[in-house]
């Protein structure tokens, strides 16, 4: 019998590495998820994983979306590497060669919230969409975007969570981002929230006032991300958006915050159906790896 | 003898239309300067200037890089047409069309700085480059982005002017965005400063502590959009940006502002090369539309 080609998939967070092999959502072969501890070991596993037999099953490409800092340019002696990160063991952690190199197939390779973007394009709340805005807000605050086909590697990939927001009048609360103090991810982060509050953001019950505050923060780095990309929809997730009520804070408080200075349907009547949470959840970053897998593969590149 | 293909290339902006005949900077068949006065006038000019019969010449499509805001969409009812624009003659006006019937050749389209950009990344400040942002400070603050070998077109275009910067501490100037007060344009654009001023921008002086407060704003804004867009170049233009004496406040303040978050030479010691002028000034958008215009041809495109 004739093999079937599939993808090997890698998400790679901070508490865990998720793999799959499959070929999409509905055709998953084989999933794994490992604790992340060190590199070598936790990329040992990976490997493991990847490499096990499986018998009519041929792995063609593999796709890794991960925690950053990384490094995507090709022509770079740290490609495929972790950069600097508080992560102190995964600075300068060589993820995409060993991978590539035991298992001999090509590798594609972005960061989790670019891959994330690229799933919901896909399979999940943006299907079909470009450009398209991904922005998930929990632990820290992460954006991906897909822009004319293709997610954004320039100098080193968007690091959205730490744009600059205005204070909100009244408010004298410092942020908690070490290099930016109030940037959008040192005042509207889950942790910033928590600190706010002084107690954690599920123990924030859903009629307090600090909920106007977070969806107005929200919406001013919205806002900027809005005027900057120009997504067709923007694609909301992570622990603190899982709380029902805040969606809706957040369009009404975008629409505000834009004032109406874009005359369009999608920033008002429509906000809705232009800023919705994720379809793919916590998924989104695995998927997405698929489809870096796709673009990596000989076949459909 | 047979003729020579060339295009044809017109930008749009609020006092005056420029509109060329040819294929590069270096081969300028023909050129006109024509005041902006109303739509039909304006329009029936540039195709007068793009019709006119020249021997040995075939002109083979043409591009447009206009002031906006512009319907970018071709699928939708008003694309080619100016948007609501505080400009009122011109809120809805036909361009594109009109344009493309008289002289029967594709026209490529885009906003004055989308053409900016595209005209930097290919003859002036950025050659060869991607992701690029291009950034013009002056009566308004407009920007445009290369990104994956395309301009962003998206919900509309980047209306980049508008993001949110924060206050600097001990600043009280409201601003003067009539939709967001204090706004990268309501509070950095030549307007802005000399409302806060009390005279012309060219009239403040080279050791007015106002430059500083300037270059801080700015680099609150070229902070967010560099950490959205991630763009290998930054190129500035504009009448505020004439100032000798602004790029290396402005330089040394994102340096400052960013505060060593990204660890990468081109947001330290390498900043002067990663933060630039144009090189084309105020015919970055003209040959921007050239390069529209080869798009747009049938030939190249």
């Amino acid at each position: 019998m004739a093999s079937r080609d599939v993808y090997g998939a890698v998400e790679g967070g901070g508490t865990k590495f998720v793999c799959m092999i499959g070929t999409s959502p509905t055709d998953v072969v084989d999933e794994v998820t490992i604790p992340t501890t060190g590199p070598a070991e936790t990329i040992g596993e990976v490997i493991e994983f990847l490499q096990r037999p499986r018998p009519g099953i041929r792995l063609v490409a593999i796709g890794v979306a991960t925690f950053g800092p990384i490094d995507l340019d090709p022509t770079s002696s740290t490609y495929g590497c972790v950069l600097k990160t508080t992560k102190e063991e995964w600075s300068g952690a060589r993820i995409l060669a060993p991978i590539a190199r035991r298992l001999g197939v090509p590798v594609g390779w972005d960061t989790d919230v670019n891959g994330a973007v690229l799933g919901e394009a896909r399979w999940g709340a943006a299907q079909g969409i470009d450009p398209v805005l991904y922005l998930t807000v929990g632990t820290g605050i992460g954006g991906g975007a897909l822009v004319n086909g293709a997610t954004i590697h320039g100098l080193l990939h968007p690091e959205m969570g730490h744009i600059a927001v205005p204070a909100v009048p009244g408010d004298s609360f410092p942020g908690i981002c070490t290099f930016h103090g109030r940037c959008l991810e040192g005042i509207a982060s889950g942790p910033a929230l928590a600190a706010r509050c002084g107690r954690p953001v599920p123990e924030i019950p859903p009629d307090d006032p600090v909920w106007d505050l977070e969806a107005r923060y929200l919406a001013h780095g919205i806002r900027s991300l809005i005027l900057t990309l120009s997504p067709r929809r923007v694609v909301l997730s992570g622990g603190v958006m899982r709380q029902a009520h805040l969606l809706p804070r957040v369009r009404r408080a975008l629409v505000e915050v834009l004032n109406g200075y874009i005359d369009l349907p999608e920033l008002k009547d429509r906000i809705d159906e232009y800023v919705v949470l994720s379809k793919l959840d916590q998924k989104a970053g695995l998927y997405g790896a698929l489809v870096l897998a796709e673009r990596a593969s000989p076949r459909t590149g």
